[in-house]
C-alpha cells in the first residue's frame, strides 16, 4: 500500500494537535461574555477550526460543496430501492438546479461542482443551464464499477486512479472549505462493506435500508453483500479494500479530501457515503480527521456505529438520509456561527461584565416591596 | 383564572390542523426529486410551517428575536454563579452589539428588540450605541420580582401586566417569524419551579446547574427550592403559579408567545427559560405549540423532562446553556432550508427522475468489462 501510494503522490496531512495554540483559542473563548462552555459544540468547533487555520481569528471562505457521481455494479443484484438510471437523472437534476443540493447551495452561498467519478452512462449537456448551475467535471473511472457479487468493483489501478483524480479536484477549488456529498444509487452497499471491513463492525450492523427498502429487500440486500464480503474477505490493506468493495466516488472523494487536509482546509462531511470515504482516507493517512466536521448522523442504520469508529460527534441528528451534501450544507451554518462568536463577541473586560464566582453570589441589595407594588 | 385571563383580553388561539391542508403538503413533499422522508425533520419543519401559514407556498420574512431581561429576588439565596448585576450589564452588552445574541442576529439578519420586563435597577441609555443596535423597550413591571423564598415572586396585577406587555410588544414586531429569548440572573431556578409544577416533575429532575453551579453550589439551590415550592405548594391555577414563582420575563414571554400565535407567527422557542414561558402559555391557551419550533434541547438538567412534556422534537442538541435566544438562531437556518425546499426543489416529473419502485430494481445493462478497462 505504502508504494502505492507513494506512486500516485498522495500528500502528507499534519496533526493540527498544538497545545500551545489550543490553551490561546480556549482562553479566547472562556474571556467571551458567557459562563464557560456555555456555547457547547459551538465553543469545540470554534476551537477545531482555529487549529486548522493555526490562528485565533477565524476565517471561513469562498465554501464549496462537491458532489462526486457514479454507478454501482452490485446495483444489478437488486440491491437499490431506485433504478441505476436515477443516477444520471439525478446528476441532470443537480445541473438543472433542480436538487435539494443545489436550493442548500444557494441558501449558503456555495460554490458547487459536479464530478463525473463514473456514472454509467454518459453525462449529456444540458440545455439552457440556470446562471447558477454547477460546474461539472468529467473524470470518470469507468461507465460504473464491477459487480463485487462477481469480481473486484475495481482494478487497482481504478483505484489509484480514482484517488488522484479526487486531489486534483481538490487543487482547483477555491477557498478553505469543502463539503463533501455524493450521488450513485447502490452505493450504501460499497459504504456498509467499507464500514464492516475497515472497523470489524458486523455486516448486520452496517447494512441499512438505503434510500428506503422495504423488510424483504433489505433482507435481500444483507444476503448479496454478505456474499460479497465473503468473496473478497482476503481483501485487507485500504487499497484492496477500496478496490474490492469501493466505488469510484468514494475513492475520489478519499483523494480529496486527504488532499483537502493537506491544504488545510476544513472538511465537512456528510453523511453515510461521504463517511465511509472519510474511513478510506483515514487508512490512508490517519491525521486527516482532524480537519474533518462531521455534519450530522444520518438516519441509515449503520452510521451511528461508524460515527463512534470515527470519533465523530455529529453536529445535526435531523433522521436526514439523502446524500448529495445535503447534511453538510444544513449544518455550514453554525460553522460560521462558531466563526463570528470567536471573532466577534464581546469579552467580559470589554463589556464590563462580573465573571462567575467561586462561591455563591452574596444577597445583593433589591427595591423595597413597596416600591415593586408602586410600579404595577 | 378565566375571569383573570379575560380581563386581559387574552386572545384566542386556533389549533393549526387541517387534514386537507397537511395530504397536500405532504404530497407537495413526496414529489420532491428525493426518497420519501429523506429530509428528516426539514420535512416535518417544512409541514408545521405550511399548516401555520395555510399555504403550501412557505414565506418566512422579517424575522425578529425578542430578548425579556428581568431579575429575580430570589437571587438574594445565592441560587446563581452569577451576581444579580450581571443582567443589566448583559442587557448593556446587548446594546453595545457585544453578546452572543447580538452576533447571531447579525449572522442571520434578525431584527433584534430588548424588553426590560422588571430589570433590578433603571437601564441607562448606551452612549454612542452601534448602527444595528438593538431597539429598547422599557416595559418594567418591578425592580426584579421579590424573593419567592419570603413571599409571593410578584401579585396577580402585576403577572397580567406582564402578560399584556407581552401581547403589546408583538403587535408592535414586524414579519412573521419570532424567536424568544431573555437574560435574568436567577431565572432557571423560575423556569425549574414552573416544570415542577405544572408538569408533576419531581424538584430534582428540573433544577439544574444554569449559569454553572458546582456540586455544592447545585445541592444549595436544590433544597432553597424544595422550600420555595413548599412555600406556594397551594398554588395551582397558571395565573397562581406564575404569581407565586414565575419571573417578570417569563410572564411577559408567555404573553407574547400567544399574541404571536393568535396572529398566526412562527415561535421559536429557545432554551430551558423560554420553554418555561412556553408552559404557562401552554396552560392558558393550549393550541399555542401548533405555532412553536422547539429549537434545541439546552443542557440544563431539566430541559429535556421539559421538551417532553411539551411533546416538542428540539431540532438541534448542541449542549448549549446560555440562554438570550442564542439556540434559537442558530437553529434558524434550518426553517429557512425547510422553507426553501417545499418551495424550490424539483419534482420528480419536472426533473424526468424515476420514483421508487415496491420491488427490487431489475438488472440494469452496464458496460461490459472491456470497455471499463480502457478507462483508465
Amino acid at each position: 500500500m505504502s508504494t502505492s501510494s507513494a506512486s500516485l503522490k498522495l500528500p502528507q496531512v499534519a496533526s493540527t494537535a498544538d497545545a500551545t495554540l489550543e490553551a490561546a483559542l480556549r482562553h479566547k473563548l472562556d474571556n467571551k461574555t458567557k459562563p464557560i462552555g456555555a456555547l457547547g459544540k459551538l465553543e469545540s468547533l470554534a476551537l477545531q477550526i482555529g487549529l486548522i487555520q493555526r490562528s485565533t481569528t477565524l476565517c471561513l471562505e469562498q465554501p464549496q460543496v462537491v458532489v462526486f457521481a457514479a454507478d454501482h455494479g452490485i446495483a444489478d443484484e437488486g440491491v437499490s430501492a431506485y433504478p441505476q438510471a436515477v443516477t444520471l437523472q439525478m446528476v441532470l437534476n443537480m445541473m438543472r438546479g433542480g436538487a435539494a443540493v443545489n436550493v442548500l447551495a444557494r441558501q449558503h452561498g456555495f460554490g458547487m461542482t459536479v464530478v463525473d467519478a463514473g456514472v454509467a452512462s454518459a453525462i449529456p449537456d444540458v440545455p439552457e443551464p440556470p446562471a447558477d448551475a454547477p460546474a461539472l467535471l468529467r473524470r470518470k473511472i469507468g461507465f460504473g464499477t464491477r459487480n463485487m457479487a462477481r469480481g473486484q468493483a475495481m482494478t487497482g489501478a481504478q483505484a489509484l486512479s480514482a484517488l488522484g483524480a479526487g486531489m486534483d479536484v481538490v487543487n482547483h477549488l477555491p477557498g478553505n472549505v469543502i463539503a463533501f456529498g455524493e450521488m450513485g444509487i447502490g452505493n450504501t452497499s460499497s459504504a456498509a462493506l467499507l464500514l464492516s471491513r475497515f472497523c470489524s463492525v458486523q455486516l448486520d450492523d452496517a447494512v441499512g435500508r438505503g434510500t428506503g427498502l422495504n423488510d424483504a429487500q433489505l433482507d435481500h440486500k444483507q444476503r448479496v453483500l454478505f456474499d460479497v464480503s465473503r468473496k473478497h474477505r482476503e481483501a485487507k490493506t485500504p487499497l484492496a479494500v477500496l478496490a474490492a468493495m469501493g466505488g469510484f466516488e468514494i475513492a475520489m472523494m478519499a483523494g480529496a479530501m486527504i488532499q483537502a487536509a493537506a491544504s488545510r482546509r476544513v472538511i465537512l462531511v456528510d453523511g453515510f457515503i461521504a463517511g465511509a470515504a472519510a474511513l478510506v482516507a483515514r487508512e490512508l493517512r490517519p491525521a486527516v480527521t482532524d480537519y474533518m466536521v462531521f455534519t450530522h448522523r444520518s438516519a441509515e442504520l449503520g452510521h451511528r456505529l461508524m460515527l463512534i469508529h470515527l470519533q465523530g460527534q455529529p453536529l445535526l441528528d435531523l433522521e436526514m438520509r439523502l446524500g448529495e451534501g445535503s447534511g453538510a450544507l444544513v449544518a455550514w451554518p453554525l460553522l460560521q456561527s462558531a466563526m463570528l462568536i470567536m471573532n466577534e463577541m464581546a469579552t467580559f473586560e470589554s463589556a464590563g461584565v462580573s465573571q462567575q464566582s467561586d462561591s455563591p453570589a452574596q444577597p445583593h441589595p433589591t427595591a423595597p416591596p413597596d416600591e415593586l407594588a408602586t410600579m404595577v
